[in-house]
This record gives structure tokens, sequence and C-alpha cells, in this order.
């Protein structure tokens, strides 16, 4: 009886791992309703997982589909992730970055969800770039390159899928444990044997609380040990967008010139220190002194550059629109947030920046929409810069004036100007492992 | 966003009066799914619902409804409701009781439901009766003779109906405001104005525990106060079946031996108590001793009997198979519990002789059974009783010999028999108001 199982989580107890593995193969089978399902998620978000018990929920969700088998991929093979921020482009420099330097990067990535952007809808925003490649495509390309960047196939994890779209419209996405097991089991799923986890923290994060990012932190570490899956955790600031672009094409644009060697501060820091950890974790590098070295060296002499147009030729996507980023699809600038008085940015609200690239067409509202491209937002102050009165803090790449302009009036309202230099948080809050 | 209203309770905040009665609302009209209200159920359980959302709930369901108006019919309309025990045959005997001594008795009764029996089924072993009377008939047999039992008409409270269904199979049966909610809602739909609730505890009570009953109680008094409907609550034993009889027509049979002067000690104590209260909450006694003697008159002389036969015939039940109870559908005794020692009856398992009863047909196991109203159990002896090696204990009437016989082998298990005469619970444990 199913109800005996959501009996035993309400009341506190554990399920057993034959309980697990029954409740996710038969919800995935259709055997158990989804409101049956509905109030065993709503028991585990309160009464939560014990560690034995999160291990077999991920194992159970991992064996409900197919498994990428990359043994004929040489070298160790790590992926990076990130729970979700604004502005958010790193994997997109960082996976080419790792490859060249010799590590193997097999991405499984995601869309944008709620405020923020998603690597696969930043990278469909490359003309052709296909990145619904199958589990053999995504297998050969890494034979040959080293590094694919492939949306979740429907093969991959079902469990995952069906119990998502389930916690989405039942109050259970924001549990620790559920998301930790629904990252996880789609890292191991795709043949992935370290992860490095960058959890995101602050204003434009999911999880804006810093006792809770550590959590999930935690939790990420132990349990991605308890698949067999090498897993460490960097706490980074979201407190404003990463770099100075949000929106798909504009983050494009700004990878290509950080791959070239031109991209903004805080994006290079974080991208270097993650592709050093990669490739300590890869066996590529003996210090974070030397991967860092290393990860930098890729940028300077181009092959982290030349790797990503490999990649954008091997899935499909136009090298052209890359070479020539004049070829994107970016819309015209139509509205601009200008500084009401001089002084320093003090704070700004990146929750509420996501929200207006979404409305502007750079997300989606429901999920059978598709984003527009070309349309997103430049941060041209970032915290801790001197402005004056009238300067630009953003910038508004729109379709339509109007909009543009009243969601410039909104964005005025999420930028905090002070007197006194306010103190800048650094980037990389903690590394757990 | 109804998400957003799971996510409000999830977080153990309150929801709104507005939030309640939309939700209510819309999952009976069928624009919430069963799997989002399974979500906030189970929210409810674990977080709980404060005074003001309880009253908001039961409003709205009342509000989802028919409600029965009985301004036609003199006299304050007083009903009993028990959380349900084995071998809880009061409401047939209080009923006709009350109304003999001038009161008025809307009663609206269940099914057996688990290991308990229920008054509709048991009343339908009396043949031809007829409770599922509509609210006309209901309001015109109680203007003509007072008194009515009839079971839960589609149109009185559908949100109980449908909320119901579904925590029967989400685990969120046991939540005290949720059953409060679902007991007083349909008595304030049914017309009633007093409620004298009686919640069982011990090992044959759905709620076992003293603590557990006792909250209980308390929130039935609140919220029927919050509804204008005026509670007060007896928490009585359940440690071992009420009476001899467990089973539908046996019941009966023991109903009627009650109604003519011949019930079993604890049966009549408790309803006389009962009754005697429900005259006091009617202002038909003016006090407790009153109420006492005026109870037990109308089993003297006979009116309470006369009552019930009047009861039976305005229900379209044969009067005959009630006045010769020979007439009654009873099965054989095809197995016999004896003691396997000498001593004194010290504890018996109520549970497992409930459980018994419905495996012998007295109950259903699936929704959609049918109940055979000549089965069930009778126990000689009661709790402290001194009993001889050998004597009976249960008398099982049954259909088959070798399903009484396995049943009984097994029923051995649930009598401890003891050397020291035992000190026996009361009757009555508290009463509130």
């Amino acid at each position: 009886m199913f109800t005996e199982i959501i009996a035993t989580k309400r009341d506190g107890k554990a399920l057993s791992t034959g309980q697990i593995a029954e409740a996710i193969h038969k919800y995935v089978r259709g055997d158990i309703p989804d409101y049956q399902m509905a109030a065993l998620l709503m028991a585990c978000f309160l009464r939560g997982l014990g560690r034995r018990e999160l291990r077999d929920l991920a194992q159970a969700m991992i064996d409900s589909g197919e498994r990428y088998d990359l043994r004929s991929v040489p070298g160790m093979k790590i992926d990076k992730h990130s729970t979700g921020g604004v502005g958010d482009k790193i994997s997109i420099i960082l996976a080419p970055m790792v490859a060249a330097a010799g590590g193997v990067v097999p991405m499984i990535a995601g869309r944008g969800l709620g405020h923020t952007g998603g690597t696969i809808d930043k990278l469909e925003s490359i003309p052709g770039f296909n990145t619904g490649i199958t589990g053999s495509q995504f297998r050969r390309q890494l034979e040959r390159i080293g590094v694919a960047i492939a949306a979740q196939s429907k093969r991959l994890v079902p469990a995952d899928r069906k119990l998502y779209a389930l916690r989405d419209v039942t109050g259970t996405v924001e549990s620790i444990p559920l998301i930790a097991a629904s990252i996880l089991s789609k890292k191991v799923a795709a043949g992935n044997e370290g992860l490095v986890m960058d959890v995101k923290t602050g204003s434009g994060a999911f999880i804006s609380t810093p006792a809770w990012s550590l959590e999930l932190a935690r939790t990420l570490v132990s349990l991605g040990g308890a698949l067999g899956l090498k897993t460490v955790a960097y706490l980074t600031d979201m407190s404003q967008p990463l770099g100075r672009a949000v929106g798909n094409a504009l983050e494009i644009n700004e990878c290509v010139d950080a791959l070239q060697g031109h991209g903004p501060d805080d994006v290079m820091a974080l991208t270097i220190e993650l592709a050093a950890r990669m490739l300590v974790m890869g066996h590529i590098a003996g210090t974070m002194a030397e991967g860092r070295r290393k990860a930098i060296l890729t940028i300077e002499d181009g092959s982290a550059y030349e790797k990503f147009l490999q990649m954008v030729e091997a899935q499909g996507g136009d090298a052209r629109s890359v070479a020539d980023t004049r070829r994107l699809p970016i819309a015209p600038v139509l509205a601009v947030v200008k500084a009401m008085k001089k002084g320093y940015v003090a704070r700004i609200d990146t929750h509420a920046v996501g929200l207006a690239s979404v409305a502007l067409g750079a997300g989606r509202q429901r999920l059978d929409e598709k984003v527009d491209p070309g349309v997103g937002i430049t941060q041209e102050k970032k915290l801790g810069d001197q402005v004056k009165a009238g300067e630009a803090i953003f910038r508004l790449c729109a379709r339509r004036k109007s909009q543009a302009e009243d969601l410039a009036v909104r964005l005025k309202e999420a930028v905090w100007i002070t007197e006194q230099r306010p103190v800048v948080k650094g980037l990389i809050h903690r590394f757990l492992e």
C-alpha cells in the first residue's frame, strides 16, 4: 500500500531502500498517481530525508532511465553545475577552457528557470546550435574534442523530469534533498566522475540565505560521495549579475569576449577558479596554482576559443556568428536606466534584474514559451563603482520601446546609490570538499 | 497561483479566509487538480491549522453544498456523533430515546470505516430500512416524529466527500483539524444547533492515545463554538467493544433489547449520560439529574422503543423483524473462542476484534463492497469478568466454518487473562464544554 509509504515519511520515519525504489519505479511507470506522489513529496519536504534515504532516492532516479557509458572516452570526466543565477554564463567559457587544457567535460545543462537564464537557451541563440544531441553523438563528440554541452534527453533520468514537473506545481521545489537528488542523478547518469558545484547565494540566487546555501552545498558534497561521484562545492556571490550581460545572445557575445581575453573581471576570476578545480580533480594539474596557470594559458594562447569554435561547429552552430558577433540577433537598446544621483552603487536587487530580463522575453513565464535570443540587459556599473548623476547603470535591449521604458522605471528601484563607498563582498565565499 | 497557497501553508504561515474559500470552491468545481490539493492537505497535516483557519475551512466546506433548513421543526435540534469504535451502537438507542423525551434529533450518520462499524450499515440490516432519504423527507419526518437517521446525501457538504476520498489515499486522514472540519461541517449543514461528541479512546478507537483524543475533543468544542454549533465532548473508553454484540444485525438485536430495558450495563450507562446531556442542551431538562431521570423513563414506559418503531416504519423498515428479532438475518455461531486458563479478563485488543468482524463480512475491505448484515462477534466476557478455563469469551456468527475457525485462533491472541483481578477503567474519562 503506497499510503503506508506516505504515512511513514509523514510521521518522520525513514523509508527503506526498497520503499524508495518501489515509489520511484512505480511512479515513472504510471502506477502511482500524481496525487499520492504529491503528498509524499510534501512529506519529504517537511520531514526531510536522511543520508541513506537521499542516496537511495538519487540511485532510484538514476536507475529510472538510460546511463551514458563514456568508458571509451579517455580521461576523468568532470562537469560543473551552478544552482542558477542572473548573468551566469560561466559554463560556456569554462567547458571549452577545461577541454583545451586537456580535460573532458560532458555537460548536461538546463534552460532558464524563474528569473534566471539557462546555458541551453544561451547556446541556442547561436544560429543552428543543436543542444538536443543523442547519447552516442554526445559520446563521439567527447572522444573527438573533449567537450559537449547538451540538454537533458528524455531518456536520461525520466524520474527527474516527471518529479520536477510535479514539484513545480505542488510547492515542493525548494527542498535541499530533492534539489540535490535532482542535480546529482543527472550528473551520474550522464557518465560524470567528478563535479564542481557552484552554489549561488544572495539576491539573485534561488536560495538567497547563506545558511540555506551552505546546507545545500554540504548535502551535494555528501550525496555525491555516496553515489561515487567526487563532488566539491563553492559558495559564490550572486548579489549582482555576473559580468555585464543578462540575456541569451548578449551573454554569448560576452562569452566570446571572455574567450578572446576581454572578459569582465568577476566572470574571469570565477571561471579560472572553477577551471583550476576541475583540472586538479581530473589530475591534469597537481595544485590549484598550476591549474590556474593552465586555465589562463588557454585564454592567452587562443586554445579555449578554438575549442569553443570546435564545439559550436560539432553541434551544428554557425561559427561565423561567433567570429563576428554582430551577426548575433541582438535587439537594439531602447531604454537606459540612469543614476538618480552621484555616489557609489551599494546594492542591486538582482532578482528584479532577472525578472526584468524575463519580462523582455529572455526567459519564459510559461513552460511552453519560446525565448527571444536578442533581448536582455547590460549592467554598466558594478557594485562599488562610482557613478555620476545621469550616468547609465543599465541598458535594455528590447523589441518594444514602451515595454523597455516601463521596465526601466521599475529597474530604477533595483539600484541603491550611497554617498559612502560600500564594502563589497568577495566573489567566492567558501569552498567545501 | 495555487502553488502560492500551498507554499504559504508549507512554510507554516496562516492561510487567509479568501485563500481557504478559493481552495475549497475551486477544488469542488474541479479547477484544482487532486495532486495540488494532496500537497496542500499534507502541508495542513504537518503544519496544522490555526483556530481562524479551521473555522474558515469548515465554513467553506459547509458552503460547498446544500444546507438543510429545519426552521419549520419546533425545538432545538441536537445530534450526537461518535469518532468510531467497535460495537458502538449507541446512536440507534439514543436517538429515539431523546426524541421520546421531547427532543429533536436530526442525525446524519456514517458507514463502517476501517475496523469499526457504522450506524447506517447497522440500520440497513433491518429489511427495507431506507437511509438514503432526501432533505425534505428528513425534515418532514423530524416534524412528525422528532427523529431521523440518514446517510450523508451527495448534496450535503460535497467538499467533504471529495476531500475525504483524497485524504484516504494520501495518508492525510489522521489530522485533528481535518477530522474536526469534516465532522462539524456535516452537522452544521444538516441543520443542527447543538452537538454532543463522543470521542473514543483506547485500543478500539481510531485515535488510541489519550493525549490525541483530548486534543481532538478540545478542537471540536472550540470549532463548534466558532461555527455557531454549541458543542460539548465526552472522552469515553474503547478498550473493549461496547456491549456484547459486534456486527450489524447482532447490534440491532442488542439495541432492541436495550430499548426494551435489557441492555448491557456499559451501553445503558453511556446512552443515558449522552441522552441527559442532549436533553439539557435542548432545554428539556434543567439539570443532568433531571435529564437522566427523563431518559430512563423513556425506557421504563416503553416510549423510546415506540419511537424507534415509528422511525423504522417512517423510513420503510420491516417493523416485524424488530418486534421479533428472530426475523433478523443473523448467521449461525460457527466458532467459539474459549479461555485458555482460569482468571480475569484483563485486556482486549479491541482493534483486532473489529478487524475480525470486518473479515467475517460485517465491514468493508474496499469501498465498493457490500456488508453481510448477519455476521459478527458476541463478546461473552467483559473486562474484569472472572472466567473458568474453557468458558466462551467470543462467539463468531459466520457463513463459513473454516473462516470462523481461522479467525477464532487469531482472536485467542486478542485476550489477556490474568490471575489477579485487573483495575478496569471507568467508561467516561472526561467531559469538556
